[in-house]
């Protein structure tokens, strides 16, 4: 599994060096980076970890424990240790972006089996004059060789919850506008697809309204019944286990799954990117993974940002990194089988 | 304290008589309604409730513990045992208008001190002829013998969260287009003011964006920046201690108060009704509660509805209503010191 390096001058680094501070929780993992930023990364972390260039994937085996194998990624900007803290740096965009290339190359050239992916600044992308605004524009188009893009979701999982998104990062007036009868059963489509991946071949999937209390018959909006209703009926026909549209105030706390109330969906579909990561994070982000359904390979990222605000401290949290790279496995696993 | 019997075709009364088995929960409550209906809903609570017909609140001290005193509200339908059990009856929305009238009626008198609401059904009520979509509209209405209606705003409380929403009942379209600086200042002076109910002088509220990220500084709509921010700007220089706007995704997170994470926050203000209802309901809606701000009295209701699937069989959960009593008791004892 490659775990790409993420934005040098945010707590990527750091949480990937935490990461390999457990043999156990990096086992099978190759960062896609730079070796001195991984270095300084280690020492940042207060581990006493090695680093170790790696040249060739077979080498793998050969890392001892507790030493971080770094895949020197070609065509690094030479200064990365002097892109400063915390702050927008179109080196730190142009590196994480080659990083990325990277790890999807070694998808294609078939030694990587899933990506993991640290957090990206999409300013500093953006500086560095990449076309792709964010990790799912950039996975999706690398993705194929040919210009088919795949149609991506994003999906949200906690240890009670999971959350597949309609739409994204659209002003919330656009994210109406851009609802249609069929981008939501494409996402109905991609999420029972998908549920193989998770253990599940019909999952109980829940669709989420857009307006209070699902617009109660009309009464307040009309995409329930004009949009959401209608993507239900067929995806039932082809044989999709799904139920809405819902009230979406209550429909997440029907499906939280929990030891004391078991959850009454698999997946809950959200319309809007708040609506469904308001109850993924309420908990805390400490678990929450998120991963991109729709790809020819599986991936994941933590649930939070660069955390500028803690950069280079050696105080951030791994955890949700730790989750991200713990399901990657899991999926991976599944599909070996 | 006036509890209002609700729709008769709803749990409303059996839910009150569950609250009346104990008698430190229903101390010093009356409730506005039915002597027939609620004998009925005693018996289907099963718990061998005597329900006493009260002329006068000055009876109230004479009523002996496990007894359900009842002030008979005048002009209710005859016939109302007879409204079947889960259905829209205008005689049920009728009779839960009455009740509601009579209860602010007990305000105006000077005899009752705050009102807590069971659930009606706003179709009932419409069938009924009612002018009024609901609760919060009516006691406006009814709260001023003149016909300057204050201005109002529904506020959420639970064990580890309070919310205050801008928009309710709208369209989450309309909703986006009914915000405005004017009515986000209104809400946080609203706000502000209360909170001394709640015993704070100087609650810290925190402003949720209505975009994505907040929009990240433009990047996902305006409405942060043109329409949020002046409103916070202007609060602050009237003393009010306000924040934002933040990511509606993480800032519920961030107010959530527990014994082991102290809330950043005491008060968080909502665009939207589900941004704001989908993380207080999350964990549950048994100790929700929904209380009315900005009326000259104290009014509380539980968090939720008429619930008709389980309505008649006795074993609908009085846990909300409850927390509502409690809340509408502690805010008139804070107001009487």
């Amino acid at each position: 599994m490659a775990v790409t390096m993420g934005d040098v001058a945010g707590i990527g680094p750091e949480i990937i060096a935490q990461l390999f501070r457990s043999p156990k929780a990096s086992s099978g993992c190759l960062v896609m980076g730079d070796v001195a930023v991984m270095r300084r990364a280690a020492s940042i972390t207060g581990g006493l970890l090695a680093v170790m260039a790696v040249q060739d994937p077979a080498q793998l085996a050969n890392v001892p424990p507790r030493c971080i194998p770094v895949w020197q990624v070609p065509g690094l900007p030479m200064d990365l240790l002097e892109v400063p803290w915390s702050q927008v740096d179109a080196r730190a965009g142009l590196a994480a972006a080659r990083c990325i290339e990277a790890a999807v190359q070694g998808i294609h050239a078939g030694w990587c089996t899933a990506i993991v992916t640290a957090p990206i600044h999409k300013k500093a992308l953006s500086a560095a004059g990449i076309q792709w605004p964010g990790h799912t524009e950039m996975l999706q188009a690398l993705a194929s060789p040919t210009n088919t893009k795949p149609p991506v979701r994003m999906l949200l999982v906690n240890p009670e919850l999971r959350v597949v998104l309609v739409t994204v990062h659209l002003a919330l007036r656009e994210a109406i506008a851009a609802l249609t009868t069929e981008n939501i059963l494409q996402t109905l489509r991609i999420t029972h697809q998908s549920a193989a991946r998770w253990g599940q071949s019909h999952p109980r999937i829940a669709v989420a309204g857009l307006n209070p209390h699902a617009s109660e018959d009309g009464l307040f909006g009309d995409e329930e019944q004009k949009l959401i209703a209608p993507a239900i009926v067929i995806a039932q026909t082809e044989g999709i286990n799904v139920q809405g549209p819902f009230a979406p105030d209550t429909v997440f706390m029907r499906a939280r799954h929990t030891a004391n109330h078991p959850g009454e969906f698999d997946v809950v579909i959200a319309m809007t990117h708040d609506h469904g990561l308001i109850p993924i994070k309420y908990l805390g982000v400490e678990h929450g993974v998120n991963v991109t359904l729709g790809l020819p390979f599986v991936r994941t990222s933590p649930d939070h940002g660069t955390a500028f605000d803690m950069a280079g401290q050696g105080r951030a949290d791994a955890a949700s990194l730790m989750a991200a790279v713990r399901l990657a496995r899991e999926w991976v696993t599944r599909d070996a089988r």
